[in-house]
């Protein structure tokens, strides 16, 4: 199998995602926040494009999450803070959500024989999974409004890391992102918080959200794109 | 200043250009070309968009040069090989030329004040120029038909590590860069060479350009786009 990267929402038209497994990548926080609530009991969890969607779906009686640039809407029940998540009374609900960018992600992988959803809190698990493929793989960065961002090219590193035994990866987007996780995968932490996405989100007094998020193997759990929703 | 990287014309829309030095950069091989021809007694190069254009500043009695999908055009006098620029015979000579992708991120770049040629065969040359900028600067690295590429993102690496004491950079893309600069850029034709244009380049024949076009300092140039050419 082979395995390649797009950096951003902006980049998916170079690659066909009609034969991969891809892998969403939003580490700062849309996919972190749907390992955490489908690693903690949620339901299921349906990423919505508009917040008007996501109302409608709240009147059928999902719990409604999401962000606008980094900032819960305040009708809403939960924002997009992985700790909002993992509340207990959230067991066997159903959870509508729709955020900046991880959200745009999903809608373009919907082509897609297989979507799963990658976070360095599930590394490991998306990794074993993987590593069982018999499709190509694409590993999809959310990225921040279309440019490229760090933590989820390192996720990328991460997982080439992890498949480097098993797997081919030949184009320079993977190349680059193996090399970014051998120079800077030893302390996630230490890069992330001082990515532009983290700076934006410590203005909003959440820097345990960004720790939590670059956390490893918390969950082992793989949620996957099933009718829309995602399930685990 | 500041320092940014765009990895794609493709994502060059995402940045104002209109207040910045921008520095064009195609390792593999155009600006390598023109380092090399402009370094070595050629007067002027016109870069332009289409073979036609080409040909009709050929009628002008201009120098013809260029390349689609890595081959010299048959009826054109140059290829894009570094060598090619270098003939005794060009001194005091204009060339235009068009190549896939670095003719096209000179063409995006036009609204800026100032736009200068990168490549590892100038670098120093570039870094003491940026040095004493007062404007913002745009590493811009002119990719593979639109995609990410190794060979230009490591170049945009090793400008910052050269001017990390005097310039900030703190995006996402920038700090990329650097850091894989800091994993590969010990050698960079090792790491060139196993990129895909490279790969590509290599059916050719022409694994003396990649080499050539690896190495740093040949030429203490610094190629500038004025009216439409670039001239030293």
């Amino acid at each position: 199998m082979n395995i390649d990267v797009c950096y951003t929402p902006e980049l998916i038209h170079q690659f066909d995602v009609s034969d991969k497994t891809v892998v969403v990548i939003d580490v700062l926080r849309a996919t972190s926040c749907m390992v955490a609530g489908l690693g903690s009991g949620v339901a299921s969890i349906t990423p919505v494009a508009s917040v008007e969607e996501c109302e409608a779906l709240g009147a059928q009686g999902y719990v409604m999450a999401g962000e606008r640039n980094g900032e819960k809407l305040p009708q809403f029940h939960l924002g997009n803070s992985p700790f909002d998540y993992m509340e207990k009374s959230l067991k066997g609900q159903k959870i509508a959500t729709t955020t900046t960018n991880g959200t745009r992600a999903l809608y373009l992988s919907k082509d897609a024989p297989e979507v799963i959803i990658g976070a360095f809190l599930n590394l490991k698990a998306v990794v074993n999974h993987l590593s069982k493929s018999k499709r190509d793989i694409l590993l999809f960065c959310a990225g921040w409004k279309g440019k490229y961002n760090l933590e989820d090219s390192l996720f990328a590193g991460a997982v080439l890391d992890g498949l480097k035994k098993q797997a081919e990866f030949d184009s320079d987007a993977a190349t680059a992102a193996f090399y970014l996780y051998q120079s800077m995968g030893k302390d996630p932490y230490y890069f992330i918080s001082r990515s532009n996405h983290a700076k934006r989100l410590s203005k909003f007094g959440i820097l345990k959200d960004i720790e939590y998020c670059s956390r490893c193997n918390e969950f082992d759990v793989v949620p996957k794109l099933k009718n829309g929703e995602l399930v685990v």
